[in-house]
């Protein structure tokens, strides 16, 4: 049995590019045979950045919502917010006292701080929180406290996994014992590049997102607002220049996209394009789209699911924290 | 009612020095009228330089029985161990988020580390641990959970408190509440400076140091090291020049001082000097000592006490965490 974690940050609405390269694969991975996921919304994490209560709160409960209506089972997965597990922010203080400050200047983010600040370490460290700096440690934390063995990640995350690793051998070697487990990155290779309504990759930075969870009239205005050329209704068109369809068969399939691929070459105006997509979506979301509306309107009940995971979660950090603590001479809580 | 606090860092055994420097003027604080103390071990913060389990878990002991010896009252003040109370560490990464990291680059500790590298910022941050970088806000975070209004420091700590002063406005500034109330810094202006055995200052890394709670006979052994000339016993001497005096007036009543300085006026043997000096050490120790010894012997009863502390002392926090909770976006705990 395989432990996996995967942390996620509650900035920003959900939207179809976040279903594509992060909803979906990640509840594929916790179908696998063998698996047991952790799943946690990582509300401290957002923080770092959001710090606007209302939008914090909504945030965290609509990307919980999110998951649940597209099938995540919290009977199976273990599903949390983050600020439930008091024992992961003890943890992070643990593993600070073994992370050598060098390796934090040699994370990627900051780094990319420092470079856009012009060299200037000064001017990047007035604009950089402390949270946002040591956020590696908090992410260990978050992995280490629950013998997780492998943590997906995109190639640009696998550094934290490392860090996470380091941190773990280096603890494991200055009390002698195996206190850590050492986790593995397991790099999600198929990461599909989703594009937005301008062409552009979906960014809720670019503006240009599909939501998830909108109506199905705003659904269907918001993809109509796919940015086409003046290509004329009955003109032939290659589908493989065009967004609509690049979309689509994202979501179609195989014969689907096969059609659809007769229909560009036969000529389709980009309007029954767009239509077709809107179809297809809302084939997919009005489902989800109903049972989110239903866990957003019962907030409390939402919140109790995740405080049932939470616990059963910290059943698993209590014997990881216990044993951290004897060793490094902290009193044990009886 | 003012809220005073306090942490002791369990990095060493509690010499004289000390109780000179920090016991007895901090005992004598929490019995000011209209003060509430808080004084707790700082075991979590002793983890960024003890990395040795038995060590850290015996110190921790020791010094929460010195202070018990000596007279600290544990149903008047909240005594208690950092550890216990994991409020702490949450609050510290709230904290983080909204502390810039420049002004962690401008603390004293850090930057006589990086000055001690030769302006090697890498080769001092290879060196540091993020921990030491960060204590300032766990410190911080000891300091704002308990809403406390005035924190004891020698001059050399005042910044730390005027950064956690820092964090509470910027917080109840996003936030336009307030969350969190502004600590004030109380200087200790009398900081006795107490000579060790060699006539340095007394400190653990000089290895020049009286410990409070060695046996009868090893405290006289003690005191018989410390450093003499070759004056003749018969030949008169200037007391102010002598270690042994300066140690001794320390603990002396006025009269007793007076009556001393016409023995060395008169001509005194250093070994009586010494014996004098154990006598009145003695005098001082002897009933602690018996408390101390008692209460090692009996830990989990010393564990459950400070456990009772830290009870008290979550039941202050559990308020403060809830307003930062609700205001930041973070579901508050039923």
């Amino acid at each position: 049995m395989k432990r996996i974690l995967t942390g996620i940050k509650p900035t920003g609405s959900p939207h179809i590019g976040n279903y594509l390269g992060a909803i979906r694969p990640a509840l594929a991975l916790a179908d696998l045979p063998d698996t047991e996921a952790l799943y946690f919304i990582a509300d401290y994490h957002a923080l770092t950045t959001v710090h606007d209560g209302a939008a914090l709160a909504h945030l965290t409960r609509e990307v919980a919502a999110t998951w649940l209506a597209f099938g995540l089972d919290p009977e199976k997965t273990l599903f949390y917010r983050q600020s439930d597990v008091p024992e992961i922010f003890e943890l992070s203080w643990i593993l600070a006292c073994f992370t050598s400050k060098g390796w934090m200047n040699k994370m990627h983010a900051y780094k990319a701080r420092v470079a856009d600040a012009g060299a200037d370490a000064d001017a990047a460290d007035a604009g950089i929180n402390v949270g946002i700096y040591t956020y590696p440690v908090l992410m260990a934390a978050d992995i280490l406290l629950f013998d997780t063995d492998l943590v997906p990640v995109g190639k640009d995350q696998v550094q934290h996994v490392e860090i996470a690793r380091d941190m773990a051998q280096r603890i494991n070697h200055v009390y002698k014992a195996e206190l850590l487990r050492l986790p593995a990155a397991k790099i999600d290779e198929q990461t599909a590049v989703v594009t937005g309504l301008d062409g552009r990759k979906m960014s809720k930075s670019y503006d240009n997102t599909i939501p998830l969870f909108s109506s199905a009239k705003k659904l269907r205005k918001t993809v109509n607002q796919i940015v086409t050329d003046s290509t004329p209704p009955e003109a032939p068109k290659d589908p493989d220049t065009s967004h609509i369809f690049t979309l689509h068969k994202l979501f179609a399939s195989a014969g689907e996209v096969a059609a659809m691929r007769e229909r560009y070459a036969s000529g389709i105006g980009w309007g029954d394009a767009k239509g077709a997509l809107a179809d297809k979506l809302e084939e997919l979301l009005a489902g989800p789209r109903a049972k989110y509306d239903e866990l957003m309107a019962n907030p409390a009940q939402l919140d109790a699911l995740l405080a049932r995971g939470a616990e059963r979660a910290r059943a698993y950090a209590a014997p990881v924290i216990a044993r951290l603590r004897a060793a490094t001479g902290i009193r044990v809580k009886p």
